[in-house]
C-alpha cells in the first residue's frame, strides 16, 4: 500500500508459510477482528472490553489470580516479572536451557541481579535434581527466585515446571518461582497454580494466535505482596497501578485497543476448540514432525523424549551445511520461514514451529517445503520424512464428533 | 459474527483448503482491498476506477476490444453471450464436453435456440474434425454461433480453441465463436483476439482469485455488429447500454463497487507476477497433482495428455466407493473442499483445483489430505502420491531472480 | 493498492460522505464480514449461510413467502419481476412517479411489454384514485400487472402501496401488483403480506447497507403460479430453479458469497436495532433534513408532506443554479458525495440520502457540508438550516434505555 | 465476534465519534493494512519494513537524527528517555502544565530524580523566561535535564519549544532537553533538530492517526552520548540495542509487526496530503471549534492565544454543572467520545480532539453533538456555535488544486 516500497518478492508467491516458532500464523478473523475501530479507552464499551479479556485470560494460564496485560513484546513481560519482584543485588537462580535463557538472564544482570547459573548443553530441559541441590547449599535462603524457562524456544527442549516445584518444595526453598511462558502460553500446559509459579510471563505472537505487541505476567498473591513491598525501580511496567486500573477494566496507561480485539477474538477460538483439544492438536503435529525428521535421518536438537516440545523442533544440520543457507533457500523456493539457530547454535540448527493456526495440511505442506529443500539443497537425508508424518497423521486422524 | 448461527465446526480447524476448482482461494491482499468503502458510483474516483479495470483486463483475454463487466455470475456471462448475439429459433453448434456443456445448452434452448450437438464421452477436449464436419455439412450457414467450453470444469479436459477456429475458418463457415473461458480465464491461455472469437465468457472466482459476483465477456467487433443488429429480448445484460457507460469509466446500472476493488487488486497481482509466469505456475502445480494421481494408481478422468487442463485434475473412484463420501470425510478430517463430480458422474469422480492464490506448499498439503483420505477411506491404492508430486515439484523448482 | 493509479483526490481529505440515496454508507463491521474468506458453495457451511440469509431477509419485507436472492445490481431484480411473471405483449399499467418508473418501463417495453402509463409531474406519489381508475376501465382485465415505484429515488416521493391495493381491489382487479422497493426495503416500512404485493422488488445497497452486487425479490404464491405456468423466456433469473436450490440452503448458480456474509451481517443489525426502531430513526433524520431545507428556504421536490420521503430529499435549486456544479464543489472542497437529478431533472436538484448506516451527527456533518456550500457557491438561501435541524434532533432526542 | 459479550450499546446508533484527544479516528486503511499477516520479524521482507518506516518517521520529527520505535505505549517512551539519560538522583526542571506533566514528574519521581518543579495554573504552555531564571540559579549545573510538555493534552495549551530552547542557550546551560510530544507529533509542528531537542518523545494513536500500541523517541547526538555512558538501569527500552537492530532495519525486541504495517500506510497518507497541509488542516480545525466555543459563551481553559494549542481544546464547564455527566449524555445520545478532566480538573473541563482523520463536516458533526447536548442538558449558553464554526469553515475553505 505504500507509494515507496516496491512490492515484496513474495507477492507472485502464494500464501506465505510462517513455520518459526512465533509469531506464529494468525487467523484471519483474529486479523479483522484487530481492524475494528479504536475506541475511547475509558469508555464503558472498553470496560466490558477490558474485563472480558482480562478474566478469560485466566484459563488459559490456569489461574484464578491475576494476568496483566501489558504493551510491549515478551521482553516487557519478562522485565515486568523482574523488576515487581527483585531488587538490585538479589540472588536468582536461573538455568540456562537455550538462548532465551541466556538473554533473560543477561537482562537479570542488567538490572544488578546476582544470578546463580546452572548450565546445560542445551539440549535438555531444566533438571530439577540440580535446582532441588543448588536450593538445598543456599541455606540461609539468599537465593530470592528460580528463573527457568518452561519452554526453551532456542532449543526445542520443555522443562517440566511441577517437577521444578516439587523440588523446590523438596528443598523447603521459598525463592520465587518465575518462568518464561512466552512460547507455552496456549501450545502446551501451562498450570501456574496448581505448579505454584509466581510469575509466569509470556506474550501475544506464539500459542494464543496473535500478532506481537503484548506481554502478559500471570502474577500469585505471594509474588504481588513482595512487588508490594519492593522491587526495582519501576514505572510503565509496575504492577500495582495496572491492577488498580483492571479492576473496573481499565488500563493504568493506554491500551493497545485493538490486540485487545484480537485476544478477545483468539480467546474464543480456545473456548470454541477446548483447550485440552487444542494441546492435543500441537502434540500431534509435533510427533508427526519428528517422526518426519527421524525419517529423514536427521537429529532432533532435544534429546530425551521427556524434554520434547510440542511447539517446535529444532533439527541439526549435517555437518557442513549451514542451516541459515537452507532456510534462505527455502523462503525463495517455497515462500515458507523458519526459525534461525540463535546464539551458540547459530547456523547449526533449523527450528520448525507447529503451534498456532496449524492443522494436518499445512503441517503437510510445511514438512513438504522442507523435505524439497533438502533435496535441492542436496543435504545428506533419506526421503520418506513427509510419508512418514502422514502415515502418523492418517493413522492418529478421528472424525470430528 | 451473527448472533444467530452457531460457530462453522471448522473453527477449530485450522485453514481452510478451498480446493474446488472455483471458487478458488483468493489472497488476503483481495479480501482488505474489497474491504474498502464503497463511493458514489457516478463520481470521479469511481470513472477512474471503471477505467482502470476495464483496460486492465484486456490483456487477461489478451484482446484489444471490448470486455464487458456485469454484476452477476458466471451464468448470466452465458445469458449475456447467447441473447446479445442470437434470436429465438437461431441455430447453433455444441460440443456436449461435460456438464457446464450440458448447462450452456440448456440454456440456450430455455432462450428458444435451436441446437446441434456434438456428444462426447466427458473424458477429453472438442474434436476440431467434428466441428469442421457439421459446418462443412451445413451449406446454408444456418448455424449463427459454434459454443464450446474453454476449459470443462467438470471433467478437467480443456479444448485446443485455436484448432477449433482453424476448423471453422477450413469450413468457410460465418459463425460465430462464442468460448466459455469460465475456468480458463487466468488460469491458462485464453487468445480472445489471436483465435477469432467472438465472445469469451468468464467470471470472477476461478483464475481470476475474486470472490463470485461478476460476469465477464470479451467481445468481437463482428459479435457486437450482430447485437447491434439483433440478438434476443434483454436488458440488463444488454452490451449496448454497458458499453456507452463505459467510455467514461461508469456503469449502465450499479455496479458490484467492492468487487471492482478486488479486481483491481487481482489484476495488479497478475501485473506484478506476469501472466505467462502465473500460466507456467498453473501448469507445473497440475503436472504434479497428475503425477500423484497416477503414483496412486487412480485414473485421471481426463484421457489424453493433448487435453489435459491446468485448472483442476477429474480423478475417477475405484469401482464400489462413492466420491461424495470420500469428500465428506475429507472435509471432515482435514478441513479441505474437493470438487464433487457433475451431471452423469455424480459420486463417480472428485475434482482437485489446482488454480488461483497456490504454491508449491499448498498443493503440497492438498495432496498431503486426499492421500490421508484415500489411506482412512480405505480406497485401494498405492502410496506415494504426494512422494511423487514432490519430486516433480523439486525437480522443478527454480530460484527467484 | 493498485501501483496504476494515482491516489484518490480524496485522501488527504478524511472520511468520505457518501450522501447519495444509495449505495449508502455501509458500516464497517458489515465491510468486515464481506472479508472473510470464500467457502465451498456446494458445503454444509454455506447451506447454514444460505438458510440463515434466506430466513432473515423474509422479516424485512414482513412475508412469510419467498425471497429470491441473485447476483446482480437491482435492475437485474426489476428484470426478474417482470420475466418471471410476464410473456410479451402483456399488458402492464405503470406510473411514471421518476426516472426510476421511466427506466423500469423501458425495461418493460424492451421485453415486449405494452404499457398503460399514467404520467405525474414528478412531485408525488402514485395516485390510488387513478389507478382505480384505469383498472375498472379495464373490463377485460388484460392488464397483467400493476407496477409501481414505492419509493421514487429520483425524487424523493414515496407512494403508499397499501393504498394502491385498496384501489385494486376496489377496482376488483386480478393483475398482479409489482413494486419497486428498491430504495424502500429496510429504509422504510415494506409490509409486502399485508399489502398483497406479489412481487417485492429490491438490492443491497439501499436500506441494507451492503454494497451492491445483489438484487432480491419477494414473491407471492400467486405470481409463484403464474411464474410456473409462463412468462418470458428466461435462465439465469428464473425463479424455479433457485428456489428449488433455495430449500437446501444453496443456489442455483454460484452465490455472491462475500456479500452474503455482508448481508447477514447486516440482518443482525437490523435485528440488534429493529426494524422499527431503523424506520423511526428514518423518519427522523429526514424530518430534519426537511427542516433544514425549509429553513434555507429551498423548495423540497416532493410536493406533499403525504408523499415525504424518509429514504432521501431532493432538493431544486433556485432559478439559474446548476445543481451538477453545485454538487461537484461539495465533493471537492468537503469530500461528500450528493444525488444527482436524473432524467429530465438533471442539473436541478440534488438529492441528500438520509438512510443507511446514519446518526444525528452524520446528518449534521451532511447539513453542514451543503450549508457552506450555498454559502461558498453563492446561492440565494438564508442561514439556519442546520440550526433547524439541530433543534428538532435535540428536542425529538431521547436517551438509550 | 465473540460469544460471550452482549452486542455493545452503540450497535445500533451509527458511526462513532472518537472526539477525545488521542486515540484518534483511524483512517480505514490504516486499519486494513494493520490486517495483513503476520511476516518473519527477522527476514528480508521485515526488514524492507523496517527501514521504511524507521526512515520516513525522521521527516515527521523534521530530525536526520534516529528515531526508535518501541512496542509499548507513550508512557513506556516517557520512561525510555528518562531511563537511557539519566541516573538515580539525578536532578531535572520540570514544568506542571497539566495532568500529563504530574504524571511524567510522578515517573521521574519513582526512578529516584530530584525534581524541581514550576508551577502554573494548568491554563497555559511554559513561560521560558521562570525557565531561564531557573536555569541561571543552576551555577554548578546539577540540572541535567529540562523536561517540557509539548503539547499538553489535560489542557490545551501548547508551550513554543523554540523559545525554551532559546532560554537555556541564554542561560548557557548545558542540561538536556527532553520534550512529551505526545499529542502534538503530526498534529503540530515539531522541530526535533532545530530546536535542540534532545529526546523527544511520542506515540502512535494522536496526530499519527494509528491505534496505540508503539512508543516512540527521537534522539540528538548529546542525547546518544549520555546515554552510552549512564542512564539508569534498564533493558526492554534500552536505546543502544535497538538502534544496533535497527541498522539492518530489524528491533532488538520482537516489534508489534501489524503495527508497522499501520505506520508504514499512515506515514504514506502524511506523505500525499503533506505535512505542511496537516498542520494547517489541524489549525483551522482548532480555530473554527475555538469559534464555536466563544459563541457558546463558554470559556476555553487555555487563556492566551499565544498558547492556543490546535490539537484539542478543553472547554470549562459553568458553575454547578459536571462536565462528565455531560460527556455521558453525549455518549448516550450522539455515539460521541468526548475527552475528560484528568487530575485536579476532573470534572471540570471536557475536552474536544480535532487532530487525526478530521475535515470539516467530522467537525461539524462534533460540535452539532455538543451543541446539542448543552441544549438538552440544560447548560447554560448560546446558540449559535456551530453556525460560527461553519461561518468560518466556509470563509476558509478553498478548492483543491
Amino acid at each position: 500500500m505504500s507509494g515507496h516500497r516496491p512490492v515484496p518478492p513474495s507477492a507472485a508467491k502464494g500464501r506465505h508459510f510462517l513455520q518459526i516458532p512465533g509469531p506464529t500464523n494468525v487467523p484471519d478473523r483474529v486479523l479483522r477482528a484487530m481492524a475494528k475501530p479504536v475506541i475511547d479507552h475509558r469508555g464503558p464499551e472498553f470496560a466490558e472490553l477490558g474485563r472480558s479479556v482480562l478474566e478469560r485470560l485466566k484459563p488459559i494460564f490456569r489461574t484464578k489470580g491475576h494476568v496483566l496485560v501489558f504493551s510491549g513484546s515478551g521482553t516487557s513481560a519478562w522485565e515486568a516479572a523482574l523488576v515487581n519482584t527483585l531488587a538490585p543485588s538479589d540472588r536468582v537462580l536461573m538455568v540456562e536451557t537455550g538462548q532465551f535463557a541466556v538473554l533473560w538472564r543477561e537482562m537479570a544482570t542488567r538490572f544488578g541481579l546476582e544470578i546463580d547459573s546452572i548450565p546445560t548443553d542445551w539440549r535438555r530441559g531444566v533438571d530439577p535434581n540440580a535446582v532441588e541441590q543448588r536450593l538445598k547449599q543456599d541455606t540461609r535462603h539468599t537465593i530470592k527466585a528460580v528463573c527457568v524457562v518452561h519452554n526453551e524456544t532456542s532449543t526445542g527442549a520443555a522443562s517440566r515446571i511441577g517437577l521444578i516445584r516439587k523440588a523446590m518444595d523438596a528443598a523447603k526453598h521459598p525463592a520465587l518461582l518465575l518462568i518464561d511462558a512466552v512460547s507455552s502460553l496456549g501450545s502446551i500446559d501451562v498450570r501456574h497454580d496448581e505448579w505454584g509459579v509466581d510469575v509466569s510471563v509470556s506474550c501475544s505472537q506464539k500459542g494464543l494466535m496473535l500478532p506481537p505487541g503484548i506481554g502478559l505476567n500471570a502474577v500469585s498473591e505471594k509474588a504481588l505482596a513482595v512487588s508490594k513491598a519492593g522491587g526495582s525501580r519501576r514505572s510503565f511496567l509496575d504492577w500495582q497501578p495496572m491492577l488498580k486500573a483492571n479492576a473496573d477494566g481499565f488500563f493504568a496507561t493506554t491500551p493497545a485497543t485493538n490486540l485487545l480485539y484480537a485476544l478477545e477474538e483468539a480467546l474464543a477460538m480456545f473456548e470454541e476448540e477446548g483447550i485440552d483439544n487444542v494441546y492435543a492438536r500441537h502434540d500431534r503435529l509435533a510427533e508427526a514432525t519428528r517422526r518426519a525428521v527421524a525419517a529423514w535421518g536427521l537429529e532432533n536438537l532435544c534429546l530425551e523424549s521427556k524434554d520434547y516440545s510440542s511447539v517446535l523442533t529444532a533439527v541439526l544440520m549435517p555437518d557442513g551445511h549451514n542451516a541459515d543457507a537452507f532456510r534462505k533457500l527455502i523462503l525463495d523456493r517455497f515462500n515458507m520461514s523458519l526459525g534461525m539457530g540463535l546464539g551458540k547454535i547459530t547456523g547449526k540448527v533449523f527450528r520448525i514451529g507447529h503451534i498456532g493456526e496449524m492443522n494436518d495440511l499445512t503441517l503437510a505442506g510445511t514438512l513438504a517445503g522442507i523435505e524439497m529443500g533438502l533435496d535441492i539443497a542436496g543435504i545428506p537425508h533419506q526421503r520418506g520424512g513427509v510419508d512418514a508424518a502422514l502415515r502418523y497423521l492418517a493413522e492418529t486422524s478421528r472424525p470430528s464428533d
